[in-house]
Formats: structure tokens, sequence, C-alpha cells
């Protein structure tokens, strides 16, 4: 490693002029110096220019698919070096099962925005929010909202505990927006971060200007930005508000700030219930987990009251069974130090004040431990930052506990203990938070569980519910996942990151489009009922080459008779009175008299549309949104009217996805249903090509590779 | 009306001591004092505390469904007393056109959320956002997203221009969401807030704290305000961020401020084209209604520079032919005056500084107009705040123009003309009024449309789009509609209004819940894939009132044959090769040889689950998320397993919605296709009843009355 750490900005390594001192990073166990940080003469203007013009133009010439393929090769490149990150990470104190969580976790996230960019986001670079609006009776003027990325950069200010899982969080979805990066990791952790970048520096496939890193002080940041510009950061509450402060108009600042989250154990899950065992492990999880240098870890354990020493004595049971803390490069430990000196020191005055507020150490011991070093001998480690798992009880009704075990974060391997006596109380408590990452709850009984629902949700991002049924597979209290919101209100930031394209589109501005048929068609992709139509030949017969939005095919009209039904109802075994008994049909609110089945109309009009010999529709994979809306009886006739509304090649096969608008109509011009086809197209096809494209790899169908 | 005017708080009226002198509040036409507006002595505090308590609790007590049809009911009442509210208008200028804008529009946002409310979230009180997400493997594990209201007070500050529109377009999301507001209008208009207010008040259906109304000043408001508070604010940039300041950790604050708003004419949009003609009677429109006090009005007229001066002469054309102005009593007058002297003075003083930045007028005139009295005669107004349209032209090169035509609003009828040459120009103008309502476009041209959108949404919280498809039909530049989100980013607030249901969830917070099945089925009211289910009987013979979410019913298999399939396609038409031609078939990626057709099954699925004779189902009226993922060969069995997923009675109706999951599974129990039926359930059923339950009104299913 060099003696100060580079930066990667506009598209090269970079690193201050040969004597400039740094800052000194220390490993956590040894107090070795690993590296120095600095940033002096660094072009911080330069590089976010270079992110808006160069970063923007080239993930501006790629689709929501591409850049989500990009995130799979940035996750296999990350993959193949995965053991040089969990070395690299064990000099920060993170042991092998931290590094699941930093490294595997990032590596997780690029994975899942992979796969969900392909099958959540068109292969596009808009994306459509919701239904068409219809603003005009006669149809010649809609809305819908239409989602853009935003024109400038997104700074990812990261947090220390988390060098590669918080930093991919928030380069994933920005990335897969088409926004361009500049991550600024926190100091003490830095190293990590530039071995990551580096790994996909390396790789060769970062579009130019799309991710830079800033190894070190971003001195004068929001002086050098403004409308179309993020920041998206991490860390304490009071950073952030000093922060967000300085943002100016226009710039979308979002924070994700350590919260005093809470863990209720229910009433019903006493001692010997799996969900007693579930809570208890989950504790020590918590505390271990990173030391406990974790946002989302457990800070107060809200339990009921007769129950307290039973978690405690269950917790230092569990505790002694599992916890060996020391040196992560020793294969025996499982719970390594805290990131650095200052920050025991900062955790170690954290208990202090919850003890002068009334606390007292129920679990452990602030004395500085003895620990399992590199070569696998024990004893003391004054320059390690190493801290026991302390849990901190208070006694009295919970209206009469002090406001620091509400407030005080001590950002170690630290959680109080509170006890309640009814579930309204235990919800007051989740509440006095002031808002939180996540609480997670451990019971059995549903009762309990609305209850907490219906009075805590509003003061948290993330609600766990525990019970015999998922002890097993969950994933944890402290473990943000991928698929779901990750932030909270009020402490916790008032931000959201995660929750799959939710994040994506926080990147993105949100704007309500007005226009016809025809200009809200041409702007988006997607064909709108009311543009123009083009009935030149089957559409069927065109594969996505030549397949336009707007390729329609309109069949004749069928006559539907009463034998046509009895037919049907017989075949099908549908022999629902509304078809079969015309005194019985006609009392019916919704029936004239006897009508045909909805499914022999949606059959038919299959039956109407379809072009039989083998051509580039492949398959009819589903179909969407059906609604009947006006019946048909013996005598009415039926047509079809299908439409080409929106076509999505995909980007690793040789055919693509294409939706299509059907009305069924009946001779009176009445709609009669109306739905989505959906079908797969091959990309080409030459009449007297077999069934199957070239180089297709056979897989079900709507389920990516 | 009183001395001074009422606030209503704690639901009771409310005015100061007799003896308090009050603000006055003028006729805008005239100068004479209408009312005086104070607050001194109001308990703010308890105010907001009321909301919270008896607020929370009345509001908490009713589903969505429930507050919806509330909200109709006061649309109605406010419907049946217009013609007082536009008397009222009148004296703060507004004829009655405006009031289309003010008084219509108003109720139109109330009819508009009532019928959402009903159409698109369900009778519950919380709201699930997007789909299950699978967590585990093995299914025990499950994430979602739930909204549930915010615990707070809505405290909603209105700008002065749309006293009834700009307070109900706040007041209904809140109240649909299950918040309580505080509405606090603006000093010059508050006398025509205070009527809507009382007119709801008399209807006597309000629930206790879901309204209270502070006619006047708010000092130390944001002391009062804390987590789970929102604050709504539309007014003047600079006042927003001055309050935003304020406001404490946790609050949601979102602002909709006045922006410089543009709209551009397409260079294909040349004279004597529609396009031409629907830009500048729009023009027109946007200079003269509400007198140009509108925050959504256009500032900046971007032309093609070969045009500009056609643009207004054609511009004075139509003024001339279009515009009256005066006091809104007298019939022929089409313009009014600003709301007050201090108004149009601020107006003329932003004029002056666009004219010493370079502008000059090239429509209009500052001195004070001759206008048509309350009485009809002709004269000067000498205590009416009165201006006539103006136009403010600037020379030369787009890149050249000054910062002033991008950063000084005129609030009034007053426009800047600009001239560009080429399309990237045209958007690097709309951009430089640094984040806007609202920008129109005037084209036929496709590209130009498309360009301007890429380059542009980012800018705008609304894009609209004139042709001559939409010009007869366009709702308007100015016009926000409820369908649609209403606010846009930088100077124009940040925040978003509006958007239909969007609004509602922007008082809820949105939690991810994480749990097994059965929990997150219990916590939902949502039956999930996993969760136990109950087999009793046929559940299409159990009435909403007994049925329960997780009742199902799991048919037998039934063997599928060759000459099934044939006699399909034959009856159908539906010849597609894949069933007909194994050969074929078995050449096609997907296919092993022959299959059935979906519609078959899905046809067959029905048969199969059915319950022929009548009963409380009365009908299905669509299906949605139909995807086929195994396909069936001859000689394979089918089996349908429908669960009930969710139930939604209807308020106004004898029968309700449900929801089924359907699993088709083959022989070997894979999943051959899953989807969800929808259904028409009656409240009650005895066995023996007619197809009819008592008093169901036949309307068309899925459309609400």
């Amino acid at each position: 490693m060099t003696d100060i750490l580079p930066s990667y900005v506009r598209d090269a390594w970079w690193t201050p002029d040969a004597g400039t001192a740094g800052i000194p990073v220390r490993d956590a166990s040894t107090g070795e110096v690993v590296t120095h940080v600095s940033t002096e003469g660094l072009d911080l203007a330069g590089a976010l220019e270079h992110a808006r013009t160069v970063g923007q133009a080239s993930l501006g010439a790629l689709t929501f698919h591409q850049r989500a393929l990009l995130l799979k090769e940035f996750a296999l490149a990350l993959t193949a070096r995965k053991d040089e990150l969990y070395e690299l990470s064990k000099r920060a104190g993170a042991t092998v099962r931290d590094s699941l969580n930093d490294v595997d976790g990032g590596i997780g996230v690029l994975f899942t925005y992979a796969s969900k960019g392909r099958r959540e986001l068109p292969n596009a670079q808009v994306y459509l929010d919701g239904p068409v609006e219809a603003l005009a009776k006669d149809g010649s003027f809609l809305g819908r909202h239409v989602y853009t990325r935003l024109p400038g950069v997104a700074v990812q200010i990261n947090a220390f505990n988390f060098p590669m899982w918080g930093a991919l969080e928030k380069f994933a979805p920005a990335f897969l927006a088409g926004v361009p990066s500049v991550v600024k990791p926190a100091t003490p952790t830095a190293y990590i971060a530039e071995a990551w970048v580096r790994v996909l520096v390396e790789a060769g496939r970062l579009p130019a200007g799309s991710l830079q890193l800033v190894s070190g002080g971003v001195p004068g940041l929001f002086d050098h930005l403004g409308l179309g510009d993020l920041v998206g950061f991490t860390g304490s509450a009071s950073t952030a508000a000093r922060l967000r402060a300085h943002a100016r108009e226009g710039v979308r600042f979002t924070s994700e700030t350590d919260s005093i989250n809470a863990s209720v154990l229910g009433p019903d899950a006493v001692p010997g219930t799996p969900e007693f065992d579930a809570y208890v492990k989950q504790l020590m999880v918590e505390l271990t987990t990173k030391a406990g240098q974790k946002c989302t870890a457990i800070r107060r354990a809200i339990v009921p009251a007769g129950v307290r020493d039973a978690v405690v004595e269950a917790l230092r049971d569990k505790i002694a069974e599992r916890v060996v803390i020391g040196d992560p490069h020793a294969e025996s430990v499982t719970m390594g130090p805290l990131v650095s000196l200052e920050q025991r020191d900062e955790v170690l005055r954290a208990v202090a004040e919850l003890e002068a507020a009334g606390g007292r150490l129920v679990l452990g011991t602030t004395d500085a431990p003895e620990v399992v070093r590199a070569d696998g001998s024990t004893g003391a480690a004054p320059d390690g930052a190493f801290v026991v798992p302390l849990v901190v009880g208070f006694d009295g009704d919970a209206s009469a506990l002090p406001d620091a075990v509400h407030d005080i974060e001590a950002f170690g391997p630290v959680a109080s203990v509170l006890a309640y006596r009814t579930v309204d109380e235990a919800a007051d408590l989740v509440g006095r938070g002031g808002g939180s990452l996540v609480t997670s709850v451990a019971t059995a009984d549903p009762a309990v569980a609305a209850t907490l629902l219906a009075r805590t949700a509003a003061y948290n991002g993330r609600l766990l519910f525990l019970d015999r049924d998922d002890a097993r597979t969950s994933t944890g209290h402290g473990a943000p996942v991928p698929h779901l919101v990750h932030g909270g209100p009020g402490r916790a930031g008032g931000g959201e990151e995660l929750g799959g394209i939710r994040a994506v589109l926080h990147h993105m501005q949100r704007t309500a489009v007005q226009g016809s048929p025809a200009m809200l068609t041409a702007l988006t992709g997607v064909w709108h009922q009311g543009a123009a139509s083009r009935s030149d030949r089957h559409p069927f017969r065109k594969p996505l080459a030549e397949l336009r939005i707007g390729d329609q095919f309109a069949s004749p009209l069928r006559a539907v008779t009463l034998d046509d039904i009895e037919t049907f109802a017989r075949f099908t075994g549908d022999l629902f009175y509304a078809h079969m008994d015309e005194e019985a049909a006609a009392a019916n609110p919704f029936f004239p008299g006897r009508v045909a089945h909805g499914y022999l109309l949606v059959s038919w009009a299959a039956g109407l549309f379809v072009d039989p010999a083998p051509g580039p529709v492949l398959a009819n994979y589903g179909l969407e949104n059906l609604r009947f809306v006006t019946p048909v009886s013996p005598g009415d006739e039926v047509r079809v009217v299908l439409t080409a509304k929106q076509i999505t090649p995909r980007e690793t096969d040789e055919y693509g996805e294409v939706r299509w608008d059907a009305v069924l109509l009946n001779q009176r011009d009445e709609i009669v249903a109306t739905y989505d086809v959906l079908t797969l197209v091959a990309k080409t096809w030459e009449e007297g090509d077999a069934g199957r494209p070239a180089s297709t790899s056979p897989e079900p169908a709507g389920v990516e590779a």
C-alpha cells in the first residue's frame, strides 16, 4: 500500500505531491500505521464537473438494462477478488463473519440491482410511473408521470463501518439511474474503499466518469453543488444536520444516521418459547457483529418487566458460548475490535453517560479485556480498540426512564435493557427513540404485532417480526436487504436508500407530462390509446427488428351463439349459472340474462388474433390487467384489436418482450374487455426459419438468467 | 361579515377579545375594508394538540373509503353554496372565470380524491406499496412495504391567490390519509377560506378535530411541531427557505413556491399553424387569469428569434379582442385587479427591475389604467389594484440574457419574451429558471418534443405539450390537475402535491415490514402464500360477512389430452403451431413439443373452481398478473388452488371486491400458472336467495358510482 492513499478522479489515479503528510490510519487491533489519507491539492470542482459532463454522457448512452449488466460484471469482478478484500478488512477489525456483511453484502447489492434493473425497469432511459390519466372526455389529452435522470452528480459520503456495502448500496442505484458517483469514504477505512474501486477500475468496464473516489477530505464541497446534484450521507445525526444546512436549494440531500433502534420481546415470548430464544440470539448477534458498530444495531432491548433478568442471563450464556474477542487475523476470533482507539474512547464515554443517567452495567465491564492476538496467544492488547459486549440496565417504570436512554448512542457493542408492563407502553418506548432505522419484535401473537405495527410503524424505516416460522431464515434485525428501503424518519435521518428501484428513482426527477396520445407515444416509447396505428401486415410476422409500437391487427367480428356458450361450459366444466340459467342470470345485478364466459371471450380473442405458422412470436407468457366491461349475450358479435404497446429487447438473448394492448369490442363497438397480452418475440426472423432463434438459451419465460 | 374574522379551532368558532384591532383586509377593486384579521390570544399549541389527539382518533376510526365518501359530501356541500363563494371571491379581484379555477377547482379536487380514494386505495387503514419480496428460499421470510399514517398534524400554509383550491388541494389528501389539518390562509383572502370552512362546518359532517382554521398569524408555530407533523407551504421561495430552517428534525416540510415558468414555441409552430395559435391563446390566458397571480403562470415566453414580433402582435390582438379589465362585480369584466395595492406595487417594482436589467415593455404600460367599475361605468380607479397585461422584451443572444430574466418574478400579469436560435438553446433557457413548476411546449414535431423532454424534464414538475390534437382539450399551462403531481425542483420548492394518491402517501410513513407469511397476513389483511388456509366449505358459498382471507378451495387433478388441445384449438380458432405441430413446437425454445393453450388452462381452472348455483359470488370482473410458468403437455394433469387474498367491502353497495390467489399446478406439483382472480361478492346471502343482493345499484363492474 502506498504511503498516501490514492484517489481516483477524472478516470485516473491521483495522489498528492510527494512530501504531503496526510492523516495516519491505524490497524484496529495493533495500532500499526496502515496508510495515510490526504486530498491536498485535489481539484474537487474539476472532479464534479467531470462527472456532470463525461460521466453523464457515458451513462446517458446506456439503457437501464445495459447499466444493470455492467453492475453484474462489477459484482463478478469483486467476487473473483473477494479474499483480498477480506484480508484487508481484518486490519479494520472485521472478522470474516463481519466481511460477509460488508464484502459479500456489497456484492449482493450489485447482483440484486443487476437483476431488478432488468426485471423491473424497461430497456430504455425513462421510467413511467403509474397509469395514464385521461384528462379529456374524448381521450385527446392525457397525462402521466415520467422519471428522467437528474443531470448532476451523486456525492456519496460514507461511514467507516461498511466501507464496501455502505458505498455500493449508494453507488448501485445511482449507476442504474444513469447518474455518476463521487464516493467519499470515511478516513478509518478509506483503504478498503480504495481496494474495491481499484478492482472495478482494473476490470476495465467502468464507463468514463461514472465513478470517482476522493480518499480524504472534501472542503468546500457544497459550494460546488446545485440543482440536479445529490448528496447521500451516512453517519452521525449531528454531522448530517450540519451538512444539510449547507446544501443549496435544489441539491437533493438525504441522510441515513445512527439511531436508537429498539428490539421488543413480546409478552407471549416467555423463556422456553422459540421466540424468546430467537430474541436472545439476535441480541447477541447485534451486539457483536462489527463489534456493534452498525447504524442498525439494537440499542434498546425492551422486554416485559418480569423477564428482564432472564433475558440478561440467557444473553450472558449465549455470549460465553459463542463470542471470542481478538484480532480478526486469528482464526478463533468471532468479534473484533472497534475501528480505532478514538472510537473506543467515544463508546466508553457514552456508556459513562448512560450510567450517569441512572443505568448500571448488568453485563460486561469497561475494563480493557484480555483478547486473542493475531498469533493465537491471549493477553492484553493496549494498542487495540477492544471493548466487550456491554448491557446497561435501567430500573423503574417505562415512563420514568431518563431521556438519555432514548438519545445517547454508544456506537459499539452496547445496548440498554428496559422493562415494560403493557404493549402500549412498549410502543411508547419505541417511539421515544425519535425515529429509528429499525425495530424488531419477537412475538407469535398477531395481536401484539398488530398493536406494535399500528403504534410504531410511523417511527421506523423497517419493522422485523421474529417468530418460530422465520427465526431460522430471518435476515436479521441489523441487516438491511437491497429489496427493502433502508432509512428511517426523524433521528434516523429521514431518508430512504435501497428498496429496489425506489432508490433508483431517488436519482431521477418525476415529471408530470401532458399531451396528446400521439405525443405521449412519441415521448415515452409506449403506445397510447388514440395514437396512430399501422396495419400493413400481421404484426405477429414481424421480428423485433421490424416491429414498431402502434403496429396493429384488427380482427373481423365473430358471432357468439348460445350453443357456443354451452359447448364451452361443457368443455371447461364452468357451469356457472350466469352462463347456463336464463332466469338466475337475469336476477344477477350485472347480467342481462345468460352471457358468454369471460374466458371464452379471451380464448376466442386469441383465436382471432393468432397467426398459426411458426414466426417471430415465440410464446404468450402472460396477461395483465384484464377487465370485463360489457357482458356478451348470445347473438352478440365480438372482435379484437391488438396493438404493439411496448417493446423490450433483451440484451443477452435473441428475443425480447412485447406487450400488446388488447381491446375486445362488440358489434356496437362497445368495449367488452381490455387487457395486455405479454409475448416473447425473436429479434430476427426469416420466413422459413424453424421455431428457434439463434443462440437463445432456453429459460422459463419471464425469468432472467 | 364580523369585524374580526373568526378562526375555527377545537371544533368551535373563535374570535379575539372585543377591542382587538386586527389587520384590515380591503376590497381589491375599491379599497373598502372587508374585514380584519387577528389571532391575538389564540391557543395555537392547544389547536395542534387537539388535532393530534381528537383529530387523529376520529380520523383513525375511519377507513380510506369512509374518508373518501366524506370528501364527496364536502364537495356536494360546497357545490350547493358555490354562488356565495363566487360573490365573495369578487371582492378579492376574482372574476367568475377565476372562480372556476379556485372554487370549482377546489371542489373538483375533493371529487377526484373521493373517487380515487375508493378506486385506488383499499377499504382499510394501511396501504401496501409494491409486491411482496421473498427473502428466504423456502418462503418462510418475506418483506413488503406498508404505508401507515403519520401520527401528527398537517399544518397547511396557503398563498393568497387560491384561498379555496390551494387550501383544498392540501386538505383533501391529508384527510384521506387520516391526518388532521390546521389551515392557515393568507391574510388578503382569509375571508374566503373562512367561508368554505364555514360551509363544511355547517354541513355537520366534519370528524372532530379533522379540520381547524387559523385566520391570522401563527407566531411560534415551529416550536410546537416535531416528528410526525407536516408543514405544507405555498408562497414565495424566500419565505419557504426561512420557514424550512425553523423546522425541527422529523417535521416533514414541503414547499411549492412561485417559479419562473417557461413556455416554448417550437420552431415548427410558425404563424398560421394551429400550434402557434394555441401558444398565443394560452399566453393570453396565463397573463390574465387571476391577473397573472399564479405560481404556475408563464413568466418566460421562449420563442424562435424570427417570430418574436409576430408572437407579440398576435398576443396584442388576442388581448384587445378578449380582455376587459375592471371590478369583477361588473359582468363584462374578464380580468380583475391584483389582490391589493401592496401587491400591485410589488409587481411594478419587479417590472422596473426587469427594465433595469435591459428589458423593455413591448406590450402594455405601467400607467394606471382606465377600468370598468362595479356599476358598469368606465374610468380611473385609484384605490383598485389594477395592472394591464405587460410583456417585457429582451434582445440579444440567449446566452447573453441577464440573470434577472430567469430570477425575478413579477407576480402579476407579466411575462418576458426571449428569443432562441436552436432547440438546445431553448432547453438551456428553460433550465436557467433553476427549477420550475411547469414548462409548456407548443410543437407538432416529436423530435423537438423529445429533445425538450430529455433536456428539461429534470428541471420541471410538469411538462405540457400543446399540439393540434390537444389544443382544444388541454387543461392549460397554468392549471394543475389533481391526477398529476404539482410542484417542481429547485426554485419551485422541491415538493410534490396532488398526483392522485401520491399526495395521500406523502402524509404517511413507508415502512419495510419483514416477517413470516402468517404474520404478514395478519398485519396487512392480505393473504400471503405460505400462511395458513382454511378449506371447511367452498368459499364461493360464503358471503363477505362470512368469508375470511385464507379461505381456500383446492380442486382435484384433471388430465389434459391431445384431443382436448385439438378440441379447444378448433373451438377458439387458436391453431398456433405450439399446440398443433409437434415438430415445430419442439423447435421452439420454450416448449418440449405440443402444449396446451394457456387460455385452455385458465378456462379449465375456472371450471375446476367454480360453484355453479346462484350464490354470493356475483361475477368475475377481471384477472391480473397472469404468468404461465411451466408448459403443460398432453398426458399431464392440472389442478387449481384458489385462496381468498384480499376482501374489499364497498361502503355504498351490498357487495364488495374479493381478490383470489390462483395457482395452477401439474401432477408433479410444479407451478403451471399464477394469477389473481377478481370477483364481486355479496355482503350477505341466504341459500335460496335469487341472484340479486338487496339494494344493489346495477353498475358496470369495477366502476364506482
